[in-house]
């Protein structure tokens, strides 16, 4: 790179700071159009019985719907049975379960995990809710390097049966926040089977793509909590998912699947602390979906919103990155989330550069524990929220960010 | 009491068993008419736009909407500002005070409440799912005597003046349950007052029945939290309140209030865990409710039909128990359940009749911590559930087993 590159990068941020831009690529949202597409969920006057022919205006039902857990059940591998439906938030399930945990003796335990220092792994690049719940309770966090199959499965064994105050694992398994990730029926395999020091050890599943598919292809995982139950390890699995990116991001509805003697130990807690979700929200989702097949078609209309979006900022970062050697990304096949990867050590100042220029993303570093990031170099873009114009605009500029930074770098080196 | 007046106890109970109820008057359920009521929030097609033009289909909004919060804000005497809508219960919201204090610092404490044993105050008789939350996390209970003007403030003065480990006290200043007791200026003064060995005590101010009056007259209590501010104790309460009796028992909106300081330790633990609440709900309730004018004309139309049920529990009581010397009862106000104080030692043996005999009541003892009532005198009616002339049967039936047991007991005695 030459003097003259550095010049025109310069000149070219310059110009996009003039624009004046205000976008936000920051987090997950769903599009209003995306929304749109859920607005028969505010068209059922008077509803209010269960199939069974329960008021569901009134109190109880703390395992939820039986018929909304029916349709959701396929889609995140857990008997109807073993699969509640809850509030309007699978992060709070996530939360609680921890929660409960900490106060209470989780099936295997042998005391309390607030009793001690325990730590949870953490696959890297990973999502930075289920990260800030840990350092919340003062969990220690363990990064482990994710690969194409997901987590490195060789130091995820290693860590877990050397370490008895291991007692956790953050897993995305289907389109991985953020790098779109599927974890390979061997990692599945190996995650069942492995053998952990810790006799309470718990894999958090946050399966919150499990239908999210971006083409007509619908990637199947292998079935974790069946596979662990078969290979003796029956309470490992906690299974989360919610509806809040498939209906309404604010009024979904959340589920937790595991096995018998986890959901008993769940509603010992829950039955404390509630006196069951709100039905009619259940009732709603189930008249607006209707089965499994519903769910299916609904999630094709959204694809069609979502993936030209996708198709947008591949086809940006192609044109203005490829070649150049500053940047490399993911092209997930569902999902939420692209990943930008750019050369170690300028991750911050890119997204402190596109902050400059009215371009807000999720900050640098967020998708490791403790916000810190060692190489300084994924970027995580959350394409879903903007109309494909704004979009084009937001990748363009974020190029235009990683050029200077790269001629910056180079030229300082 | 003579051996025929025994006999024919007992043949009354016989004829009751033979005619076979089913009646369940366990718990504050409202009625399938007072849903009714309701009903016009299920009948807002499209709805989904906030007064600030907010999308309300989408994540955030963790303090509640505004509107929402603004229809409450007098009726609950917290300010707007320091007054959050939540979820679909205020026990939830109790539960995780609780939890946020074990594994957080509450703001005035020195460390977390789950680093040592703690005790919270229990007035008696009171409401067994705020013992339950207390029994599930180990948290010590001491009982405190209930006087008609509320907690017997001498005992509770001279405890916590002495004891730093008591971290709390439940109240349900209006109406109280089973009691129907509200709480003198005096006793709200004397809370909000009192010198505290512990820092970071906090009184649970469940005001679940703040507009729950039963006749024309809208029953006022001091405003704790002004009070409390107002002498040196800003952090000192927690406002917990829902609309779970006023709309659907199961889709209502929940309510925390309390100080700035504290508001915002509350904050930072639920922002690690939601995103935000279900606000389609919350505006489902301010189409509904309009404003603080349409919440009084709901709550009066709600109280033409819970009144005449109160009324035949007293009508009954007195044709069937009044000056039996068997028996005392609550006439209360306004809340939703009538306590029934049956000879020393014969609660249970009633409510073990009763059960024989098809009528469902709260267990004997549950008005108290560890389900321990030591003179075993406490029963507690919820009345509103069933329709009046089931209401009759039962009541009636509960007479019967009054009767019974105390002509048992005179004859054993």
């Amino acid at each position: 790179m030459t003097v003259d590159e550095l010049h025109r990068a310069r000149q070219e941020y310059d110009a996009l700071v003039a624009r004046g831009l205000k976008l936000d690529l920051t987090r997950g949202k769903p599009s209003p159009r995306q929304l749109d597409l859920a607005n028969g969920m505010l068209e059922q006057p008077g509803e209010h019985v269960s199939a069974a022919g329960v008021d569901l205006r009134n109190y109880g039902g703390l395992e939820g719907l039986p018929e909304l857990r029916a349709i959701f059940a396929d889609a995140l591998q857990v008997p109807v049975d073993q699969l509640l439906a809850a509030g309007n938030s699978s992060l709070e399930l996530m939360h609680d379960a921890i929660v409960f945990a900490l106060l209470g003796v989780v099936p295997g335990a042998e005391r309390r995990w607030a009793d001690s220092e325990i730590t949870f792994l953490c696959p890297v690049p990973g999502y930075d809710r289920h990260f800030a719940v840990c350092e919340r309770f003062g969990i220690k966090m363990a990064p482990v390097p994710m690969t194409p199959d997901g987590p490195d499965m060789d130091v995820v064994e290693r860590l877990v049966a050397a370490d008895p105050q291991i007692k956790g694992i953050w897993c995305v398994p289907k389109y991985s926040n953020p790098d779109g990730t599927v974890y390979s029926d061997e990692t599945v395999h190996r995650l069942a089977t492995m053998e952990t020091a810790a006799p309470d050890f718990r894999i958090f599943w946050d399966n919150a793509y499990a239908v999210h598919h971006l083409t007509d292809t619908e990637t199947a995982i292998a079935d974790l909590l069946a596979l662990a139950a078969e290979h003796g390890h029956p309470d490992r699995v906690f299974v989360f998912g919610s509806s809040s990116k498939i209906t309404f991001a604010g009024s979904g509805v959340a589920f937790f699947g595991s096995s018998p003697a986890n959901i008993a130990w769940w509603l010992s807690h829950t039955s404390k602390r509630s006196i069951g979700p709100d039905k009619l929200n259940q009732l709603r989702h189930v008249r607006f979906l209707r089965d499994a097949d519903g769910l299916r078609t609904h999630m094709r209309k959204l694809a069609d919103l979502i993936r030209p979006k996708f198709e947008v900022v591949d086809k940006i970062l192609t044109a203005e990155l490829g070649g150049t050697g500053l940047a490399s990304w993911t092209s997930p096949a569902g999902g939420y989330f692209i990943t930008l990867r750019v050369p170690p050590g300028c991750a911050r100042a890119v997204v402190a550069k596109a902050r400059g220029a009215g371009i807000a993303l999720t900050p640098a570093g967020a998708s490791h524990p403790y916000g810190d990031d060692p190489d300084d170099r994924t970027i995580r873009i959350a394409p879903t929220y903007p109309e494909p114009p704004e979009l084009e605009a937001a990748i363009s500029g974020l190029a235009t960010c990683v050029r200077l930074v790269g001629a910056e770098k180079q030229a300082a080196g």
